[in-house]
């Protein structure tokens, strides 16, 4: 790397286009709020730029441009993207650069081709054109006051294909004004070490900044920005969780760590970036999808250690298996617990809970959780099941209320519509309780049947709330004889938690995650009487 | 790269370790005989050798290598894993180095500490006795017959701390015999060219084969390990999925593909290599978790295409927007259907069903799916109710049954158990049915009423299986008003399909997708009278 590159590199900047390449993801969509609102955090997160939409392509996209003026963003610049002008026409004709305009947005983006068979098989039209339209494009908007990135799609192909044409291209945007040529890879195909060499060889024949845009086809999308970033590239394109076609784009999510706490390249705030695991996992909730846990840096695995040596070590020293201090990147450490792991697993969920058990009734609580497994519970992502079976285990434990019967209903009648009724009859306090209620559903009527009994006693439950509620069918190849695993999320306004149940009836499941949803609520509300913790002496 | 490692990288031998470090994976239990097929397939599929687990740590794993001995693996050695003898102890009396001969099998692959930190920190023995115990124990396993390869644990991070005994920990273990030397970024965190330049100067430093094992915390696993390969290394550590710890281990899904497209190097035969995305879906299958469809080369959306323009020219030229035929890993190539998506995409799922629809009916098709989608439908994942959709667009379609009303109730009374009942009252060909029926749970006898009513008429229905059931709370900030959303597999022992349904009301939910689900399975049975196609002409 020269010096020159070296002292470019001290500074990057960080193009998020979620909103627009993140949105071609498979399962991905988002409404206008959910992109404004994104677009608040991204800003508040620190990206540089912030990629909306394609304002010709579809009304939500224009709705974005105009409203996201008024977001009051404090540091992120919008860009609108879109294509050169169509062959062979011009500019002050064209409807896709006219709503480039109207975006309004202080940074255009502009792809063109780049790949001499793309510019044959796809645009057909000649090479020439091509670069006229490049030429002729840019120099339009760089007259209109616009910053201009030029997308060069599908460059690295290009550029093995025939490099002269692919650089020409790029020196067609860098004559016409362009203030970035980015260089896509676009398949996604591409390995680091191709990437890092054609980057260098564009360095010395280019001379405005150059960025990098990549695709994870070959699982290297983050090894190709960095060795991309590492020969001279220093804006970097990417979105939130790697979201995007296919197999998605370049995570920013596990780029942005690795460049400021690997590489020592300064890309946003340390406040900043301890922000990065809510952003992702935000970016997760807003588009309706399951949060990877197995992400670096952010996932909720990401710092979790279930193999008993590995736990033992972490208990000794936390940074043995660490690569990272995850409160960096707003993550936590955690030892999980399951059947394959030790006592030291659950004595550290204990501790962390400010409850202390000893060796037998850890031990208790460990075959417990193994016979369960085997049942087709899971406690790996249903911590407060796992709690739960801690104050049990206490010998002066008294529940605070127990279950007797239910029953619930859900029917379709023609012309009479569809309903759900349940009754549920507890037992609190030697006081037997029996409560009915409607739903939405079956569960919802299981819900409210049963915070109407609790409510009475208990009215500080009013504020619990289900938030998610997902279903599992374990062993399939058992047909209907299948085992239903419910995991249930709930909230009270400042903290959430996770039971789980297990039965073949789903009724059940539920049922059971439910209710002890509800007596984890009521022992961990502030100012509880938790049972009288034992210690570790026994 | 000097000519001696280009000579030895013609050869590249894969390691799985899916049952030993991908076990340690949160939400990854495998049994005794999920842990036996899956080394079946794995050899099929012509890995060189299969780590099954640690035979000193737990019955599971013991049982699995004396039932692995008469499982008659064509290809592959199996290997069994565990540490270096205890610190000043004797290899003969160590109850670990005891069980791996128990365990009787070809290759024993011993863990050792690298990084003098650990070796003070977590050891806590000296320098030199952490030496003799690798010298010891290797040499112990050799005089007993065993291929030995010593797993250097920690070892980029042992070697950018202390070179000098990293590489004498390495030393040790070739002195004593040790048939392979694996390097393990155990913590995960390296970058691609750390990797390469530390293998390269132990390349230069020993005369055995070197072995690769990194953990994907900094997300350049499959990077790191190509830039391994590259600098020298020719077996190659990993799992299926790249399931394992924390964020998981290398994937050898991805990294296999590499190798063998990219690199040129040969791994398996291409016939074997067109197994790759069965043999990973099959092991997600088996870990019982969702196949992650964004995975490259083997993901359902890999060569999925969603955005409009990606579509239009993938229908030009099927090799402009992927990075290799995907025939080649076994898997193929999708056009997404979303609100988002073109004509175009319904138009190419249509046609590679046989059907042909005209633009109206395509375009109706489209605006009924982006209304189904604002309501909580998902028909990426549905592909079975989308062509439900293209066949009932027909203007001559006739539904083979019509729903009337269903009723379905769940109880649990103290001392009585449980028990779910459904009725359901379809009308077929003008006459109307009533049935009843139990289930394990509400869905269940739902199922079982409906299947009952059909099955009187449609005979060939009774082979239709429920597979997998998936449930989804959207907008779960509305709380219990959120809309539920169901996906539900099916299956008749020859194909299986999906179909959506969504409700406030889970059951209904349900029943939605229950009933398209039969529909589907009555149209496309083999004889069935499937409507006139429609020309593309109209």
């Amino acid at each position: 790397m020269d010096t020159i590159s070296k002292a470019i590199m001290s500074r990057i900047f960080i193009y998020d286009t979620t909103l627009r390449d993140g949105t071609q993801g498979e399962e991905i969509s988002l409404s206008c709020d959910d992109k404004l609102t994104l677009a608040r955090r991204l800003d508040e997160f620190g990206v540089h730029y912030i990629e909306g939409g394609w304002p010709g392509s579809n009304p939500k996209d224009a709705e974005f441009f105009t409203r996201v003026r008024s977001l009051g963003l404090r540091q992120a610049k919008v860009a609108a993207f879109g294509s050169t002008r169509r062959k062979h026409g011009r500019c002050e004709d064209d409807a896709n650069l006219q709503a480039l305009l109207d975006a309004e947005t202080p940074v255009v983006t502009l792809v063109a081709k780049s790949w001499d068979y793309h510019v044959d098989a796809v645009l057909d039209t000649t090479r020439e054109e091509n670069l006229a339209m490049v030429r002729d494009s840019v120099a339009y908007m760089k007259a209109r006051g616009r910053e201009v990135f030029l997308d060069a799609e599908h460059f690295f192909d290009g550029y093995k294909a025939n490099p002269a044409y692919a650089l020409a291209v790029l020196l067609a945007a860098e004559e016409a004004g362009a203030d970035a040529l980015v260089l896509c890879e676009t398949n996604g195909g591409a390995l680091p070490w191709e990437v890092e060499s054609v980057v260098a060889e564009v360095r010395a024949r280019t001379r405005v900044p150059l960025g990098i845009h990549v695709h994870n086809d070959s699982g290297c999308a983050v090894a190709n920005t960095l060795a991309a970033v590492r020969a001279g590239c220093t804006q970097v394109q990417g979105t939130l969780n790697g979201y995007g076609e296919r197999v998605g784009n370049a995570n920013l999510t596990t780029i942005i760590p690795n460049l400021q706490l690997k590489m020592g390249l300064q890309v946003v705030s340390a406040e900043q970036l301890r922000g990065l695991t809510t952003l992702s996992r935000f970016a997760a909730e807003l588009a309706n999808l399951k949060h990877d846990s197995h992400a670096p840096y952010v996932g909720a695995s990401a710092f979790a250690h279930k193999g008993g040596i590995h736990v033992a070590a972490v208990l000794k020293a936390v940074d043995t298996y660490q690569h990272i201090d995850p409160e960096r990147v707003g993550n936590e450490t955690r030892a999980v617990v399951s059947e394959l792991s030790g006592r030291g697993n659950l004595v550290y969920q204990a501790r962390s809970r400010g409850l202390e058990i000893n060796r037998e009734d850890a031990q208790r609580v460990l075959h417990q959780i193994k016979r369960l497994e085997h049942e087709g519970f899971t406690f790996e992502a249903a911590e407060a099941s796992v709690d739960l079976m801690l104050y049990r285990v206490s010998r002066d434990y008294t529940p605070p209320f127990e279950l007797v019967d239910f029953m619930v209903l859900t029917e379709q009648r023609h012309g009479r519509g569809l309903l759900s009724e349940a009754t549920v009859k507890v037992r609190i306090e030697g006081a037997l309780k029996l409560t009915a209620a409607e739903g939405n559903g079956p569960v919802d009527a299981l819900a409210h049947a049963l915070s109407k009994a609790l409510c009475d006693v208990y009215p500080e439950l009013a504020t619990v709330r289900l938030t998610d509620y997902k279903v599992r069918i374990l062993d399939s190849d058992k047909g209907t004889a299948a085992t239903t695993r419910v995991l249930i999320d709930f909230h009270d306004g400042e903290r959430g938690w996770t039971t789980v149940g297990a039965s073949p009836n789903i009724i059940e499941a539920s049922w059971r995650a439910l209710s002890d949803s509800m007596e984890f609520a009521l022992l961990t509300r502030t100012g509880a009487n938790r049972p009288a913790p034992v210690s570790e002496a026994g």
